[in-house]
């Protein structure tokens, strides 16, 4: 299958595309999210792994924005827990660390403990970083990345897990253009758009609680133009027949309701393939 | 006064900073957050300018964390209508653009019409990269940057307004370690922690929507660890008295409630000064 990332081969993207379809697939590197669905219009993917959230820097709207635009369902998630590591050459006397700048956040504390006169470059993502510094081969140069993309590249892991949080994750969402939810999928993503807050809102959530659907993500958005309207990212803990039951009840708190997709929860480290 | 900044002098942290305490500043640069916030501590610093949110990417949880983390008040916020430019030589030929990624992203269908084969390069932030452009003074280099980071490196602007969406924002907040609420207060940032959720949650918008007050922001973020409990950033169209009458009533339903800050809250594109 190709599968359309974003970052190229050995980036947490592709450890994430492998961990759902396996290691057999074909990774389609894109160097942006947009060019992720593109790849999808034009079929030059099969199905795609996109970032929807980290503990650093939170959702995504962008994701969101085009999973909703493109209209293709999400069948899936991935929660990886993302160590990094500062990779280069054995005896490395380190002035340059290369990496994307979300990843040189995760590790700020351990830079500024270790290394704090070192020089931080950002670099389009973790795995190019390595790359980069592999092709330099300069004994000064490291990179923050994955082992993946240490072990890609022939360098050597010099300080492991150097995450400021040991709980550091990201989730992943798998889009798929003809896919279908999973039989025991038992989570629903959806976006609703109210047209009076907090009022609405809490409405719809008194409807959740009553039905004891549990809600784990909630996420505002402000729709621009539009003072006291919003848009709502949820994640609900439920799919199918239950939330069947009370669609039409939220139907009327909300203006507007658009189901993202249905699909089978991942709880973190969970390595589970049993997708349906 | 000391003001200190993420990023350097021209860009949109310095652009906010200036909208808010005026053009005579001292800006102290800061290659992250963390360092804003070191800044403080070390008192070299008065005050600090930090970006909590913006169209295209959310929230920002680290920029949330470090607020809660060091204890300083938020006073005020700066809505920054964000417009990029595409900036070099005039009759440049461009083939590289040299920017900060989220700059890049938000110019994404600009560029994919414009230069769809220039390389884009990802840089620490917008005005470096205008600096860069500047130093190697060569005409295929463009960056995109603001109009002061253009004029500031006496650079053209080649393309102007290169956003793809013309209400692209930024939201900062104004850090001040030992700043009062101002009088004219009529925002307040706050974290709660609730122990079972949609219940608590939908309890606490039903007290807010019973007393009129709105919600402005919403974002839930899961405690690590601790599966069913969750922290909310909570912004509310209120501060001083209607919130003191209720918060007795929100710590009936929440484990625990940090107020962040209090502070007038000015819309896009006001520039007005009297902030009390």
């Amino acid at each position: 299958m190709r599968i359309a990332i974003q970052g190229e081969i050995a980036s947490f993207h592709d450890t994430a595309a492998k961990q759902w379809f396996g290691s057999s697939i074909t990774p389609v590197a894109c160097d942006t999210f947009s060019e992720v669905f593109g790849a999808l219009n034009r079929h030059e993917a099969d199905a795609a792994v996109v970032a929807i959230e980290n503990l650093l820097y939170g959702g995504i709207n962008q994701v969101y924005d085009l999973i909703e635009a493109h209209g293709y369902p999400i069948v899936g998630e991935v929660h990886l827990p993302v160590h990094q590591q500062l990779i280069g050459t054995p005896d490395s006397t380190v002035t340059h660390i290369f990496s994307h700048p979300v990843a040189l956040a995760q590790c700020e504390n351990f830079l500024d403990t270790y290394y704090p006169s070192a020089r931080r470059v950002e670099h389009q993502d973790t795995a190019g970083a390595v790359r980069h510094v592999a092709e330099q081969n300069n004994p000064h140069f490291a990179a923050i990345a994955s082992r993946e993309a240490a072990e890609h590249y022939g360098l050597s892991v010099v300080h492991k897990d150097t995450e400021d949080n040991p709980a550091n994750f990201t989730r992943f969402l798998i889009i798929q253009p003809n896919g279908t939810p999973p039989s025991n999928a038992n989570r629903t993503s959806l976006v609703l758009t109210t047209d009076h807050t907090p009022g609405a809102l809490a409405k719809i959530l008194t409807i959740l609680a009553d039905n004891n659907i549990n809600l784990s993500k909630l996420q505002s958005r402000p729709i621009v133009g539009k003072p006291w309207h919003y848009r709502f990212y949820l994640v609900l803990d439920t799919a199918n027949e239950p939330l069947a039951r009370i669609l039409p009840k939220l139907r009327m708190s909300a203006t507007d309701i658009t189901i993202l997709g249905k699909y089978k929860h991942n709880p973190v480290g969970n390595h589970d393939t049993n997708r349906g």
